[in-house]
């Protein structure tokens, strides 16, 4: 009777996991194709195909279902972030590579990289998605003597907190030139963890990868 | 009579002018005394003197109102900033010394700061208080030399959302320390900006001058 009760309980977990993650794949997709403004909550319920009253057993409002929409993204950028600098020794080199990718969402996927700067300070302190990538990564380069900073959580907020400036500057400005906007940053980002400019430079400029959907 | 009538309604004017001055006064002495959450419409408009209708003559909630009262505190900071580096020949040394005041408010105006950083790429775009001043002094060293940028705008971006993103760090931890902060965040930028790391450190631990409202 135990197990019976467990398991029944295990297939509700279940099911409230499904509509959840049915909820925010509804909201991915509307990030995607730009129609998060005008969904009501009605239209997101039939998108997820999911009863209309079920929305609220998991989000309070439509902005914090979208906000978890994008931290889903974040997940999975820096897991392909991660994939993409697993071959590249020198943590300068992998730092300057992810960024340049990173800020590339301003352009892939400017409405994910407008609820990423509107709500920038939650992903900043968040232990999901980029910025504990990028503490790993800071911290990786400050041990091996690669990046000078006294206080990585510091370096992480300059940085981070760079980085989203950076997306708003380039989603209110159509005419920033992306590639080489990215690549500046990366460069300005270098020399802020201690490299020298003309290595930042360099790294800055080096070939990159395909990188799938956030190429 | 167009005479007069120019009067009137200047007298209009002026007497509308002076509501919107006495709305923003409210606004920033709850900003200074911690109260801005719990206040109502009705507080503001009576620690303002004025009547509760004529709010909304000026602003259109209370949130644009606070940030009319930060954008309002900011453009005074700017100018005491402005004259505290009067002396300053080297426009790194100004910077330096600009951004470790300004990152200060995480502790001397804690609820100003909270304001800021949450509306914080509006005042990155804004033509009056910190921002533009920022610009200039950027443009200025570049133009002389001594800061290496290709895209001033984009510096800017990377220089605010850091400081940004470091009051965040200070108001969200009341545990990291103050003054150390705001010097390694003066050293990063100043190195995101190009100078040598040696010449970063040494302007980032010049004593600083007493800084009244903001010191």
């Amino acid at each position: 009777m135990s197990s019976a009760r467990a398991s029944t309980g295990s297939r509700t977990e279940k099911r409230k996991a499904q509509t959840r993650q049915k909820l925010i794949g509804a909201a991915r997709a509307m990030l995607a194709d730009g129609t998060v403004q005008q969904a009501s909550i009605q239209d997101i319920t039939e998108a997820a195909d999911v009863g209309f009253g079920s929305f609220y057993n998991h989000f309070t409002s439509k902005s914090e279902l979208f906000e978890a929409a994008v931290a889903d993204v974040l997940e999975e950028t820096g897991a392909l972030l991660d994939e993409l600098t697993g071959d590249i020794d020198d943590p300068a080199a992998a730092f300057a590579q992810s960024v340049r990718l990173a800020a590339r969402l301003a352009r892939t996927r400017p409405e994910t990289a407008k609820v990423l700067v509107r709500h920038g300070m939650t992903y900043l302190g968040s232990d999901r998605g980029l910025a504990p990538r990028a503490l790993r990564d800071i911290t990786a380069g400050i041990a091996s003597g690669r990046f000078q900073a006294s206080n990585p959580r510091l370096a992480l907020a300059a940085v981070g907190g760079s980085l989203l400036a950076t997306l708003h500057l380039m989603l209110s400005d159509p005419g920033v030139p992306l590639q080489k906007t990215c690549d500046q940053l990366a460069e300005h980002l270098l020399r802020l963890l201690g490299l020298p400019a003309d290595e930042a430079r360099e790294l800055s400029l080096r070939p990159l990868p395909e990188a799938g959907p956030i190429g």
